[in-house]
């Protein structure tokens, strides 16, 4: 099968790679309807993550089952399925408690290779959702999105208490950022703020349900923030970057008692504990358990309630991925979808 | 009247000072039953906390209402009242959300120097609540905990959503972290670890409804309680310290998903962001909203419902405050109260 693998920073090739089979009898095989570029892929694209050798690349994946291993019950092949950058069991307590992504059997996706042709993955029943019938092409951006970007989107407004009467700031405006705005909107925030400065990204996030725009950074966005909610600060701030300033700009923007959801992934953060301390903010976050939100997000996707497949500005063959890291490390792309 | 003042690191003399007054309409006069020394009042007392110039000391607090200005409704003279370490208004926004501690009025009390014969309380209608009648002398000590140490540990319990089903760990053997024991038992949880090498603090912690006692520290303190909690971590831990040490501690200590209340008071602490990031816990803590909690907590102890004054191992007279510092400096007492 053809599938992309990262050979040096800046190089990626589409080459043929080895088609994955059953290796557990808990695993499935499923061929890609779409695949796409991570934020997170640009790293090692970038060098600033170490890459040891050839990897194989992407994380993110929708598809049809092909074939699944004996002790697979919850899925079966022909059926159109979503599963995220964690494969987890699903019954374990951290599961069952919602926190899929620290499944205490998970297994990290990524090196298996989603941006190619097929996918094996561990832990099918515990990781792969499926929809009603398979979809029509036009939702396909849609459940792709659902694998990562509006997963994490959706946990960062529900780690920061997004809902009816909150006023929600969003920092960020990525992917995920835009897509924490349309959470926040479906959780029944009564005012959101996206801070960008990015004028089509302004245009998606007042689409998708912000109320507001900010466009200052730093000390400045936080008095804007402080303007706009009577000098208190907001109640829940999701942070969707990742870094040292946008983190203290998440936290000084979110009111006493407020809470900050925080799935930027985090490079060189240092938080100062007294400054944290009279902050009197919530602090959670870390890698989604999109699973959790799986089944009630490709519902909304499936009724055509929430069209977070918007965030693809960029669509290419499999083949041309290399472009597609081109465009997202040039930022001439938000986030790019790779036709299988 | 006679008060205590701070005039340099291990100086604290006990003087003739001002007799206050009111000042503001909101104001009121107490004359105090009891105070204390706080493990925070050591800080200057070490030279770790600078002193500009001679301080009254002080900030825990209860007595009979003397005087009121002509705005306060809530209290009236002859009452038995406790109060916290921040004044606040009760009606502000931050303060209806239960974070009076930043409430946008709030007065810091230590400068008015509690450790005295009497004490202006500001805001007196959103800071003091009073007893049904006045107590018996032997519930003072606990009533008088009640004004920082049993409400901070409270709000640590709180913070690390202690409660039915729950293992909670306390990390600091401190008042604080004892009071913590004590509120992780009064909101229901099942198990509750208090860790701790101090053999009294041990029995006290069992007493207050500890069902398990780590001894060890650090990365083996964290191994103990994982070996506890079926690999996993704590649902709860509470933080009572305030160093980098304990905050790693209790970070570690709690499973993926689970809460850290963190109580102690931060000195010198640094989260690292990628380490907070994959662990999955919830954060929050800061300086106690006690005035959330002080009509359960006053009612609990007016019932004989706990016992939290338990904590104060030495009691000595106001004028001898000089020698309660020193006995909790070198560590032979938990928690000092002085008799007016």
């Amino acid at each position: 099968m053809r599938g992309a693998v990262m050979y040096a920073p800046g190089d990626v090739r589409v080459e043929e790679r080895q088609d994955p089979r059953i290796v557990e009898p808990t695993d499935a095989v499923i061929r890609l309807s779409a695949t796409c570029v991570c934020g997170s892929d640009l790293w090692p694209w970038r060098g600033i993550d170490p890459l040891q050798e050839p990897s194989p690349m992407g994380h993110e994946y929708v598809g049809i089952v092909e074939e699944v291993g004996d002790q697979v019950r919850n899925v079966r092949p022909g059926q159109f399925v979503v599963g995220s950058f964690f494969a987890s069991d699903n019954t374990c307590e951290i599961c069952r408690a919602g926190y899929q992504s620290s499944c205490v059997h998970r297994v990290l996706m990524g090196p298996l290779g989603a941006q190619a042709e097929r996918l094996r993955v561990p832990l099918a029943d515990g990781t792969l959702v499926a929809t009603p019938e398979v979809p029509p092409d036009d939702l396909i951006p849609s459940f792709l999105a659902a694998s990562d970007v509006l997963g994490t989107g959706w946990f960062g407004a529900v780690a920061a208490e997004a809902g009816p009467g909150k006023t929600v700031a969003v920092v960020g405006d990525g992917a995920v950022g835009l897509l924490a705005v349309l959470a926040a909107k479906q959780l029944g925030a009564e005012r959101i703020i996206a801070m960008s400065r990015h004028e089509a990204r302004q245009r998606l996030a007042v689409e998708y349900g912000a109320t507001d725009i900010v466009a200052e950074r730093g000390a400045e966005g936080v008095a804007r923030i402080k303007e706009l909610t009577g000098g208190l600060g907001a109640h829940s701030v999701v942070e969707a970057v990742g870094t040292q300033e946008s983190m203290m700009q998440a936290i000084h923007a979110t009111r006493p008692g407020g809470h900050v959801g925080y799935v930027g992934v985090a490079h060189g953060v240092e938080l100062p504990g007294e400054e944290l301390f009279y902050s009197h903010v919530h602090l959670h976050g870390g890698p989604a358990p999109v699973r959790r939100f799986l089944p009630e997000l490709l519902d909304l996707i499936w009724n055509r309630r929430i069209d977070p497949g918007k965030v693809f500005d960029l669509a290419l063959p499999l083949d041309q991925a290399a472009d597609g890291y081109r465009a997202m490390d040039e930022r001439r792309a938000t986030k790019v979808l790779l036709r299988v």
